[in-house]
């Protein structure tokens, strides 16, 4: 690449948020790009991630990770081209990719431990940020492992345009279910039919009797429910558990607006009783040692055809913490990325 | 026995009750006393069974076994002697013990497939009714099975003083664990403390802090949650789950009040997606090909010295109804059970 900036942007954790996030909660600063130290590579970033475990991240509330004090630059996962490098494992103009380490900025010193070398002749970068990402990692071990699905399933999945929930989708085909999603909007429930879901419930379309609604959508009851939400969504599937139900809590983005506020409503304690469902709590990190299996696999799956993605791109460095907030108020469709540097590999198709 | 008398005393149930049944809800009648047909006994009763299950079971509402209808004669265990038999399974002067067939009457005629012999050299009658009978049974299972404990686990159990609670917290000792009970009362405290439990909360007597007093008994927080109550009790074990929390929801007691309407309150969706838990519905039933083996088990447990019951037995079939508002109001200490005739084993050295 051309040469290299002594500057470049970064966006900063302003003050912690009250309910739901607001722009003013980050700050852009300009900071020095720093210089790699021994066996440490320097990468400019391509594509930053935002996510919705990130609003966990940024409340000085109890989580299961470390969170971002204000001052601290913006966390978040990344992919990038290695511009200068001090170790013999990674050359520059290699694109690597990491989940959390790189941060809303341009350049960042990143450790061969916390990166990924990715082959971009295998599939266009995005997809190393969600279907073999985290997102995609955590679909696959939330359906085959925690839910264990079996042929002939009925699985409800919530968010299900969402960047986790298109793979689940997906992966609850392959394995010879039923899949029904649950989301927002008319244009993703056609999105999530072209990626193979049977049925779609639009909940805000269907807010008058979304238990009756789901219940349609599964005359045989819910055998599988991937959580992704919480909240009034959940509380509609809960009404509509199949014996021996399993539901996975794989996230909360209801809850985003109250956190430090208890989630008040009804409890479900007699119909989980009742179709002796099991509730798991999940988190994909459970897992580590086992994310290149799951790797592999999704990616023998896009290569196969079996598996394909979608994604809402956003330009711009200055645009992080605006396609935040639209993940937030579930206004994009597909993966939400923001590009925030030229993309070496070839032209990707995907835009 | 002396001569069979030709009526019998039979309690009906004469409407479903609105929130918590009175004893209105039941009406006391005189019966002619059946005759067995073939392959049939005639059984009279001498302990008759009542337990917070009965609640679900005099619902118009939905559960998961069949209910009792307004006329029809009050369900239940019971055990008792054989006084005629038409089979050559059975004699009398047997004692026979049955889950639910019996009723709430003093003559019940009993399909042999649907009764247990008993040997009374092994135990008085009562521990057939409660440590031996469905109550152990569901100790046994909800704590090796379905929460599959560990040696070291905290085990927390509710309604500890009661008839799975005190043979569950047995269980946890005989398996390694720590066992804290939550109990409604000094004396029930203390008993559960003479049955073996490490640590007792006496939710009433804390209920200005609840979860607080939890979390100073069980310091490392909870790994296995057998949950007989539902409710704020569950509410405050919710808030101090250790990683990888088993929750175990066997009955939902303090539900019993508001049948019909949901149930409102906090919702633990991040709690039990932070500590990995999970919350399995339990019912019994599911485990029936294995009763034999939980009761052989708990059997030889309390020939050994190892388990023991406390038992609270109501005297007089008149007192069937009352003796369930005494359970549904946890004024009882012990298993409840009721008296309804002479006892022919030797004395039982239980009161």
């Amino acid at each position: 690449m051309s040469t290299l900036p002594t500057t470049h942007k970064q966006w900063r954790l302003a003050s912690y948020p009250e309910s739901l996030p607001t722009e003013d909660n980050w700050a852009l600063s300009e900071g020095a790009v720093p210089a790699p130290g021994a066996n440490q590579i320097l990468v400019r970033a391509v594509y930053l991630d935002v996510a919705p475990y990130m609003r966990g991240r940024i409340s000085p509330q109890k989580n299961y990770a470390a969170g971002v004090k204000p001052g601290d630059v913006m966390l978040g996962g990344g992919i990038g081209e290695v511009v200068q490098s001090n170790t013999k494992h990674y050359q520059p103009g290699d694109i690597v990719v990491t989940d959390f380490g790189f941060g809303w900025q341009e350049y960042a010193v990143l450790q061969p431990s916390g990166v990924r070398k990715v082959d971009p002749a295998l599939a266009p970068l995005p997809y190393w940020m969600e279907a073999f990402g985290l997102n995609g990692v955590t679909a696959y071990f939330a359906l085959l492992d925690a839910a264990a699905i079996k042929p002939g399933d009925t699985v409800v999945i919530s968010a299900a345009a969402g960047s986790v929930g298109q793979i689940a989708g997906q992966i609850a085909k392959l394995g010879g279910c039923r899949a029904v999603g649950i989301t927002s909007s008319p244009g993703k429930a056609a999105g999530c039919r072209e990626l193979g879901y049977d049925d779609v419930v639009d909940y805000r379309a269907e807010q008058d009797d979304l238990p009756g609604a789901i219940r349609k959508a599964c005359p045989n009851g819910v055998d599988v429910y991937i959580d992704n939400t919480a909240g009034v969504i959940s509380d509609a599937v809960m009404q509509n558990l199949a014996p021996h139900a399993r539901i996975v809590l794989v996230g909360s983005i209801s809850l985003a607006g109250r956190f430090g506020q208890p989630d008040i409503g009804p409890r479900f304690h007699r119909q989980t009783l009742i179709a002796r469902a099991t509730i798991r709590g999940f988190l994909v990190s459970d897992y580590l040692p086992r994310y290149q299996e799951a790797r592999d696999r999704l990616v023998s799956w896009y290569r196969s055809g079996a598996l394909k993605s979608k994604f809402d791109i956003a330009q711009g460095i200055e645009n992080l913490p605006r396609a935040f907030l639209r993940l937030l108020n579930s206004e994009n469709v597909g993966k939400q990325l923001v590009q925030v540097g030229d993309d070496p590999t070839a032209a990707s198709g995907l835009h």
